[in-house]
């Protein structure tokens, strides 16, 4: 596709001022719950990288547990990245092999099928976080960005469960000029985006798009929220916009509550819908 | 307790009414995803039941799955009363059996925490329904009520996970109702509630209170957002209403979507919040 003009695609931050925010708000959303403890899923990836860089600037690396949590056929190198990630920032780290319990599902659901095994692998690690959030007193920090986020890609209550998103509101481009920034390993930040659910698996080649042709794309119609004519006018393919859109239709489930039906005075998340850390 | 006087209790539906709203709700919530097929949860106890009730009502026989997910200190009688319902309404079932799963994660956790192993259980229960809405193309219909919503007793990303919750709106109290109208067995309107996760476990003997008592404090704090003071007044004891007022509170993490700091012009469920079904 065309390179879409360059007014469609103002994706630089000021990495500085970002920081700060994220970093403030990873404290001040740790202090409001009474815990200390960030608890984080460390994938070896950027994005759960650079979300232990902020949440250490945030909480001291002694109030930091990063937890490796391979599968069988998760890549080698994966693991020595996230190890020199939490070596590099001196923080705790667990390590639980998720093997023998997906394996385990695996039977059941047979090998086939690797969305239903790669969602399996997502929950698994889900249940040890929390599992270990509830030992160490901790909250889990998220690690999904505005990109995957938006496109749906992530499992819902999988990767996508946590308390604190800190890179929720960042785009995959910006989460690489922020990793940049705060020092994150550039062998990391250079690798293929992969959730490692399977051998081979490229976040870009499942998605069908590069992160740099729908981090425009995304914030030309999500944030400057131009049309579908405006779009195509700006250089993007038709038939992009509209695979986009429809992604990010089909997928706002994962980003609210579940439904219910309004019959009495106050019903929860209708109104009576406090903010999350109302009561902390 | 004094009992409290009835104006703080007027819990009682019209069962016929609320019934009809809760039928169409699960109806339209399913044509609206594009789906067919409601993946229940089925524990024997009265939620899961009347939600099977109301999903056959709404969907048809044929187009509800119910699952029973037992434990191997599971009270067999919870097995029994499950299959009893299934069976009377004529809805195909699934046993997946999550003893060995479940007690992967205790060698590592141990078996003394039995809150933790409640989540696990709750939690791996979530991955089989998911799995199977997935193969089935389905959506999970829970089975959470607002008394225990509001109570925060249940688990994130467990018995809580679903796409529509009928029951959400309904105290307990108001449950027993419904499920009388709408025939659930008597015995299972009549056993004691629990959630079966452990030997001996009850819901009221955990929680500290009866159903029928802090259904009414809920109703008059909540509904009728009556204040301390009046509350007080009303009958109730002033540390039955700080106890419940703190749980809620508490517990509003369950009830809401993760932090995600706005760094943005649009950011996910804070200036970007659609309806949960607004792309389907």
């Amino acid at each position: 596709m065309e390179t879409p003009p360059s007014s469609a695609g103002n994706l630089s931050l000021n990495p500085r001022i970002v920081k700060d925010i994220l970093v403030a708000f990873i404290r001040d959303g740790m202090k409001n719950s009474g815990f200390q403890t960030g608890i984080l899923g460390l994938s070896g990836g950027i994005d759960s990288s650079l979300a232990a860089y902020l949440a250490v600037d945030a909480l001291g690396k002694e109030h930091v547990l990063g937890v490796l949590m391979p599968y069988q056929t998760s890549n080698p190198q994966s693991r020595t990245d996230a190890e020199s990630v939490a070596r590099e920032l001196g923080i705790r780290t667990e390590v639980v092999d998720i093997s023998t319990i997906v394996d385990l599902h695996l039977e059941r659901v047979g090998k086939g099928d690797k969305v239903r095994g790669g969602n399996i692998m997502a929950r698994e690690r889900m249940i040890i976080l929390y599992d270990l959030s509830s030992k160490e007193r901790g909250l889990v920090i998220g690690t999904s960005n505005k990109t995957e986020t938006l496109l749906g890609y992530g499992t819902l209550f999988g990767d996508m469960a946590c308390a604190l998103n800190p890179l929720g509101d960042l785009y995959k481009t910006q989460v690489w000029q922020l990793a940049e920034f705060v020092g994150v390993p550039r062998k990391i930040i250079e690798k293929e985006p992969s959730a490692d659910l399977w051998e081979g698996q490229s976040d870009e080649g499942e998605l069908g798009f590069s992160y740099r042709e729908v981090d425009r794309l995304l914030y030309a119609m999500v944030d400057e929220r131009n049309s579908e004519e405006e779009l195509v006018k700006m250089g993007f393919q038709k038939e992009f916009v509209l695979k986009v859109r429809e992604r990010i239709r089909k997928n706002q489930f994962k980003r609210r509550p579940p439904l219910v039906p309004k019959v009495s005075n106050r019903t929860i998340n209708i109104d009576f819908r406090y903010a999350r850390d109302w009561g902390i």
